[in-house]
């Protein structure tokens, strides 16, 4: 959908993305797993897009990841090579995933036989069979079996089940932040610990044909774990302060702001935009309790968020706005400013801004929509 | 909207709202106001849906509060008395606030002449008058002029300009967090701060009509603050744990939870449940560093969010859950919380679930829908 938006008049709070650094976002990632035997897989949570999927395939990204049946729905259209990186528990849940369309290569991840036997009865009363990934936790202590032992456990449950297919393991260091020599340590472990868990598995039958892992933090690292076979990456399409902050992102790879409206320069030293949580999103994380920064300013941050007010700290620098000015800000954790959107705008380097649906955004079945 | 559904089978998350608890806690804010000669305009951003903010009207409040131009089109089907506690700044959303019915007696808040002098001129061309607020900055500093000569020099421009009517003033005390010393300190110089406004308003000949504050934080104070003619409060509606945290409400009074399944119990002491950033937002507020508590279970609280995933900690209670497992989860801030979701799902004592629309989600004119 091209239409005649221009960005110097669009209501504010607007997403803005800088097509051309998504995309060489985008290309830089795929050139590295090329270069390293690595498959994309990239994690659409971040923009929620077709059309951003879309590139991604195109440019060579192999299959989506996603983590919600409504995603899965949505992306279904796009590719046939889904993972769901969510245990599909609940029987809502499990209906809408065993009803995406037989065309899909469905691969889930689960970490216990109380999500195995379920998802297996369904497949099996659906007709089709379902990849599974064995979750396993790497120290994030979030979802994922404990231990070589227990991965075995699981996946002799699922290559012994009917309605499934055991396809490997995957998992998610998200405890690990980036460079720095506790994350090189952090590394080093989680090599060794993939690749004991590759062993034992293979020293039962059970050598896991996918070894997925790979978050933006880590992006860059994922050749130095042994035996992965795809990253997951998402955030890396557009990166965000937090990708800044752990090195996983240059200044010249933020490709994702919000454009606002400066509304009130009545307080000395501050400015008032209209990009509040309901826009930027206030999760304490990038830096120093700050929630956003300027995308050409960076020494200027918004250091309070109301729901439809941002706070930008005037005190370290010369620079002063005026009501009706226009700036763009850069969030902490972008997939969560994402999700706040109605839409996306592409802005090309000529100019021409594309409208972009999030089409997986929200969760019920069809337009994600409230009411029904 | 009432349909067959069924809370033990919805899909999740999922957010309820206890339709009693609702009505009640908006009755009991009614009564305050009556007994204080005060009016209840309360801030829809909370709920964002036409199905509740027509029973605050029903109970007994005096008009609608919005914040963004779309509340303000979808909240003009339900009331002609409108508040915009917003500075209507940019050409795209005065024309959208100017463009509201003719029926609608429309008030907007604003601190500068940068945002009058464009309001006045617009108001003109569309053949209407807008009531303004001078909007007052009582140590928040966040918007709103700064002392009563300012404020005294704003309001005579106002009163001056033609296609604006001067109608009084507007604060917002969200730096004063409840009860305690500190508060009891907060909310004397508050009301001594107002009363000296208005006194230097009303020497220059422009007593206001309105005196608009009050928070959920302070509601049940609001009778402290002398001249106070209405309070805002939108919040009290729900209720969080920010709510109950500086004690303007009580366990009985929450009556919103997100609704989530148990889909992992691997690791030790805690468990993962499918309420995460996405339902609940990741707000550091309302108590120790976690972001939120189970409704029945005040001891057990999240203690980390990922997009999908929440972390209940078990270590503090003999509870286990198993997998499949429901919980009601209190986030920190109920309105963050609810403009992340699709739909509200009222439930009745009597079981009964009401699917609600929040029609003034979102920020395109009609449905807010991305993509448009």
């Amino acid at each position: 959908v091209t239409t005649a938006l221009d960005l110097g008049r669009v209501e504010t709070p607007a997403a803005v993305v800088d097509r051309d650094r998504m995309e060489a976002n985008a290309r830089r990632v795929v050139a590295y797993c090329a270069e390293h035997g690595l498959h994309w897989r990239p994690h659409i949570k971040t923009h929620k897009s077709r059309r951003i999927a879309r590139l991604q395939l195109d440019l060579g990204a192999r299959g989506l990841t996603v983590a919600t049946p409504h995603e899965a729905e949505v992306m279904s259209s796009v590719t046939d090579d889904l993972l769901l990186a969510y245990p599909p528990v609940g029987e809502a849940r499990l209906e809408r995933v065993l009803g995406l369309p037989g065309s899909v290569d469905l691969k889930v991840a689960l970490d216990s036989t109380a999500v195995l036997a379920p998802l297996a009865a369904g497949a099996r009363a659906a007709g089709r069979s379902v990849g599974v990934l064995v979750e396993v936790d790497v120290g994030l202590r979030r979802v994922g079996v404990q231990g070589v032992d227990e991965a075995i456990r699981l996946a002799e449950a699922v290559a012994a089940a009917d309605g499934v297919d055991y396809r490997g393991i995957l998992f998610y260091a998200g405890h690990i932040r980036g460079t720095g020599p506790a994350e090189d340590e952090g590394i080093a472990r989680l090599s060794g610990d993939v690749a004991a868990m590759r062993d034992g598995l293979a020293a039962a039958g059970l050598e896991p044909g996918i070894v997925s892992g790979g978050t933006t933090p880590t992006l860059w690292r994922s050749h130095e774990i042994e035996g992965l076979t795809e990253v997951r990456a998402g955030t890396c399409i557009f990166n965000d302060r937090d990708a800044l902050a752990v090195g996983a992102a240059r200044e010249q790879d933020l490709a994702y702001s919000v454009l606002a409206t400066v509304v009130s320069t009545a307080v000395a030293g501050r400015a008032a935009v209209d990009a509040g949580s309901k826009a930027l999103a206030k999760e304490p994380r990038g830096g120093r309790g700050t929630f956003g920064r300027l995308l050409d300013r960076p020494d200027v941050e918004v250091v309070a968020l109301s729901e439809e007010h941002g706070m930008l700290d005037l005190e370290g620098t010369d620079w002063r706005p005026s009501v009706g000015d226009r700036v763009r800000i850069v969030p902490n954790h972008v997939c969560v400013s994402v999700n706040l959107q109605d839409r996306l705008l592409l802005e090309g380097a000529d100019g021409d801004v594309e409208a972009v649906a999030l089409e997986g955004r929200g969760r019920l079945s069809g337009a994600p929509e409230a009411g029904r």
